[in-house]
């Protein structure tokens, strides 16, 4: 794989671009693009490339791409999808470098179109020329006005500049999801459309946009993603950067996921694994456009990212307190309580029927002094434990509304605290002070819901990265693996494609792991041998790789206390298996020793065709299969992802020692599952499904046991 | 209690209003409402009451009420607070019916506040005179213009009358979602704000409004409940009208609740509870302002409820279709798949790329040919399990937007099916097609998640309605009760605080409820008679009031298998428990049946100060302790009610047979659950709370026994 990312500086900045199939119908698809470049002055040199025409816009028009006279950075191919390939290996022959191709009729059209557009990654692999699209609406660099896209929304003067890059994967919705981000304010870097990503794919843009110093975040919308290990480098990149990745990641549903595939060609991938992945990287993840948007005009905005997850709510009337400190709660922020003295100079300033905690109900009399508002705001940016503003302005209008609306720009630009406000009002009652608002750089929403959202996405964001960056960072290459792995492997080579319980613990004990004591025993005299030395009681268990389903094969007897149960036991055990499976081959009997007390959790890894392994922790028993109570994280992890992914779970507190248990082990289990991990990683292309089912944890000093395995190897 | 509704017709109706304290400064709290009434055009009489002015207005201005030649119907008191009481006694003594009171400076501002209002209280008790606040912003009648209020958001011309009736709590976020929902469209028949409501009450004006022939929908910002059992016997007259009622309650989170307290007088209460309370009426929870405008827009325009929970999704891009298909399943509303035939005709007329499915992607290609569009959505409206429609349109623009919306418009007229549209683009390029849809009474949103949200909330309302309205009434006054009710009563009379485990079942018998075979034995010849009665093995438990925790107490012997096993255990308890609490009062040791298998769940009842008993259910052990998975109803329960409570439960496999169990007697469980809900409401005044811990469930048809039980008096 290819660790380096593309340079898509002549993709998004181009000097010069040429458009084949150029039309003189503006209002066309093929003839919006010159009419975009031409309206809005692009500083660049643009070609346009049709045989029927002299000159298009006033500009000269060449039959071939061939026949110009300079270098082209860019080609946008506004043609039938017929004439997509022979126009690309004129661009080929040019020596073009980037290639957009509007057409649909591709993979998404059937058997001839896939055919097509194999044929086109062929020649992206062959030429080196990077190809986006097709079914793609381009791509667009805000700053030099290099508009390589039809839609409409870029018809719209001016357009916003600003620090949001934004990757689309669906054409048509993304840019009417631009369209809108822009009427509310929204100025972006870079825009890029990327289709049915015969070669240029989102994460190559991502990747590439993240690194571009005007920009601040990058928004996207997704409906399948190609390569979780390269979302995964760039996601831990965008984090060391400080620039939040926000993502509406379609296709959660079922009924999505089936839409989302009869919609592009890529995979949607399990939802909850992506979802997983997101948390575990810190991307903000958005269920709805307008979350998307409305973080992004946040971020756009705030002179920094807040410190930490202390939320100041400040409202003029009670209910936007409530409103702003319910959703606060359910987004875990932190609400602190105003100390004392704080309180003190508030109370002196709001009526008796105000509130100096926080919420801090400054009630609508806070407009009868001008100061006062003012004051307020002073007090409560500067207590420490508070890390960001939310105002609720409900319906305080005229003068005393527009002295507000001046008192909260002044307190923005006196700290480096992100200040946002809900004013709760309809647009014809409050346009002047709202305009006050805008020019004096801050976010506004109607919302004291959506206001709270925003803020507290970006406060989530920032503690996370916080968090992050203090870890030892997990390394796949490094820790327990080297001579271990090929050791792993070569012990894997001669096994079958299900591995015995036994096998299975072999493999894991090679990496570290404490499996129970056990041994085979092939006679009535080595089974009694191995169960003195293992200690009684013991377990007995068949031990053949064609059975699987060990009780129902009468395979299993545990808690065997002698050795007169033992003999017999053995050979029932050897009986039943070959009643109930005459063709197994049977390697012997497992002697293994009984666990007693313990809880039992189970650990898993499977192999995700995006992201690669995926380590999964649960509770045994009614917790994973009635509650579904499971934790995933890509892997690697390192040991406090390991811990948080422990404590994820609903049932931790059995774990931790609820109704009376000891304290469960849960650095020893936080430590297994790094073991795992890194395991799941060095056998990536061997192993695909890892269950340890149960591992018993110990209290608390005393570790945990692989008490079964099952290993599936690829 | 008066279960007559109140008759609030001139109050909201009125034929003359008087303003106490009117003002002609036009701009302040006093000057407005006069302002608006004549700016509007009120209909009725208006007397300025002020003894500084002649006229106001071009109105003559009376020195007193009792200066107004007239009847008056309302009276606003636009005076301040210590004003307030005088001014009231003078409405009185003129006959007024109504008042309102502006002034804040009451309960909510401390001690000599709370007196002023309870002496308000106490005249509207005396006097008849009905009033509302004080500390709100009045009412609105819209129909007739009768401006009761003195909100800047009253001043917009023209006010937009329709089918929405609000009721609020909170007077300054009330009026600035009123603002905002006026200018989304939403047109209203009343507003009432309440403010502290010192006589008149949200709930009453709820009650009222309902009735009215040109209400559709109740809208209602509310902190606090003041009377459960009214708010269900009017969500119950609601559901019959097939009005919905959404509620935006605040104060869900603990910080909430507390904003909520220090705003206005009211009780929050357990918000589980209220939560519970919403969803067993039918009553529609908006967490956000913009929920709540979203769905009364949608309600105003539809021509009727949707028939069922089967969607249609349309879109002109893919990922509008993902997204409306993700929220659609999390709504768990149906998405249904077409019919072949249905898929044959829309395929002949859509891309290949497109999809037939549902959604229904037609790709922007569908404007090709003006008349494709309309035939998709033909075939799509006739679907019989189809039963509402939301179409996404991303960036189609100009003339063939236009001929979308017309064919929109159209379809809309020739289906009841409810329609709506989310059109994801700015402003600036749709203005005309927007207005083609508002125009034709298509309510539209800019987010595909919010249409789908809006039109799944009214979807899920109406199968709630026909379901309920198809349920036997659980009737309180009814059933098992008479003179049981007496029975149980005189019982409890004689007895202490905590009754035992033994008087607590003896309680649950009365009405019917299964419990252990149990027996007191107060010597060692009566143990041994009554465990050969009842059969071995037996447990034995002290039987002391002033023992509750009988493990602790070394109180508990369980499984006793024969006579002297029995005798010495019996000793022990007796011995254990006087050691444990040398002045706890025994009577005796109750020996009991030892129940084996069956599910161990628990049924408790909790009085809550709002809605009365609060009936509880949950599986026992982790389920409870850790995961908190109960469900909740008040009562009274139908035995619908108490099914649905059970499987509602997120452990609801474990009772229906998962991991190989036996099926549990869930029918038996539910009829517990009635009986219990009858009795909580038969005792409601003697008991505070009772416990069911556990309910042993046994597998189907063998019912279920109360193996302990703790019943609190009042």
């Amino acid at each position: 794989m290819n660790q380096q990312i593309c340079d898509l500086k002549y993709f998004l900045s181009p000097r010069s671009i040429a458009i084949i199939g150029a039309s003189e119908n503006f209002a066309s698809i093929s003839g919006k693009p010159l009419h975009f470049l031409i309206e809005h002055d692009y500083k660049g040199k643009v070609f346009p490339v049709n045989p029927k025409y002299d000159t298009l816009g006033g500009l000269k028009c060449y039959k071939s791409v061939l026949d110009i006279p300079e270098p082209v950075d860019l080609a946008l191919l506004a043609v039938n999808f017929k004439q997509v390939l022979p126009a690309l290996k004129q661009c080929v022959e040019k020596k073009i470098k980037f290639a957009t191709i509007f057409a649909s009729g591709f993979a998404e059209s059937g058997e001839e179109g896939r055919i097509m557009q194999q044929q086109i990654a062929e020649l992206a692999k062959e030429s080196g020329m990077r190809i986006c699209g097709p079914n793609c609406q381009g791509s667009v660099g805000l700053k030099d006005k290099a508009i390589g896209g039809f839609s409409a929304s870029l018809g719209v003067k001016p357009l916003k500049v600003g620090p949001i890059g934004y990757i689309t994967q669906s054409g048509a919705l993304g840019y009417s999801i631009f369209s809108l981000a822009q009427e509310a304010g929204v100025g972006f870097s870079y825009v890029a459309s990327t289709g049915n990503e015969v070669d240029l794919h989102t994460l190559d843009f991502m990747e590439y946009i993240l690194e571009d110093p005007g920009t601040k975040m990058i928004i996207s919308y997704l409906e399948g993603i190609k390569d979780g290990k390269q979302y995964a480098r760039l996601a831990d990149r965008a984090l060391e950067l400080g620039k939040p990745i926000v993502t509406l990641k379609a296709g959660r549903s079922e009924v999505g996921q089936k839409a989302a595939s009869s919609h592009t060609a890529s995979l949607t991938g399990s939802d909850a694994v992506c979802d997983a992945f997101f948390r575990q990287k810190g991307i903000i993840r958005s269920h709805d456009i307008e979350d998307m948007i409305d973080v992004a005009a946040l971020m756009q905005k705030i002179p920094a990212l807040p410190e930490g997850k202390g939320i100041g709510l400040i409202t003029t009337s009670g209910g936007g307190g409530i409103l702003m400190a319910d959703e606060a709660s359910d987004l875990k922020l932190d609400i602190p309580e105003l100390d004392p003295e704080s309180r003190k100079i508030i109370m002196e300033v709001i009526p008796p029927y105000g509130s100096a905690l926080n919420p801090v109900d400054v009630t609508a009399q806070v407009i009868n002094k001008a100061e006062d508002f003012m004051k307020v705001l002073q007090v409560i940016v500067a207590i420490p434990q508070i890390h960001a503003l939310v105002i609720v302005i409900t319906q305080i209008t005229g003068e005393q509304g527009k002295q507000m609306a001046e008192d909260i720009v002044k307190i923005s630009k006196l700290t480096h605290k992100p200040v946002t406000v809900a004013w709760t009002t309809g647009d014809l009652l409050v346009r002047d002070q709202l305009k006050i608002l805008s020019e004096g750089g801050i976010q506004f929403y109607k919302s004291p819901v959506r206001a709270v959202r925003a803020m507290g996405a970006l406060m989530k964001y920032s503690i996370f990265r916080k968090e992050i960056l203090s870890r030892t960072k997990a390394d796949p290459e490094k820790g327990l693996a080297g001579n271990i792995r090929e050791s792993a492997i070569s012990f894997l080579t001669n096994k079958q494609h299900n591995l015995t319980e036994h096998e299975g613990k072999e493999l894991l004990a090679l990496y570290g792991i404490p499996v129970t004591k056990e041994e085979i025993a092939s006679s009535e005299e080595q089974v009694v041998s191995i169960a003195e030395t293992i200690g009684y009681p013991v377990a007995l268990k068949i031990n053949s790789p064609d059975i699987l389903h060990k009780t129902e094969a009468g395979g299993l007897k545990l808690n065997i206390k002698d050795k007169t149960e033992l003999v017999s036991a053995f050979n029932e055990v050897l009986k039943n298996a070959r009643n109930y499976n005459p063709k197994a081959q049977i390697n012997g009997v497992l002697v293994q020793e009984m666990l007693s007390g313990g809880t039992e959790v189970i650990v898993g890894v499977n192999n995700n065709p995006q992201f690669g392994p995926v380590v999964m922790f649960g509770l045994g028993g009614i917790f994973v299969e009635i509650l579904k109570d499971v934790s995933m994280r890509v892997a690697p992890l390192s040991f406090e992802d390991a811990l948080e992914m422990i404590k994820e779970i609903k049932g931790f507190k059995v774990l931790a020692g609820a109704r009376g248990r000891a304290k469960a082990d849960i650095q020893a289990i936080a430590g297994i599952l790094v073991k795992v991990s890194r395991m799941a990683l060095d056998l990536e292309t061997h192993i695909a499904e890892l269950d340890i089912n149960p591992l018993l944890v110990m209290p608390e000093g005393n570790g945990v046991r692989v008490a079964d395995a099952l290993v599936l190897k690829i």
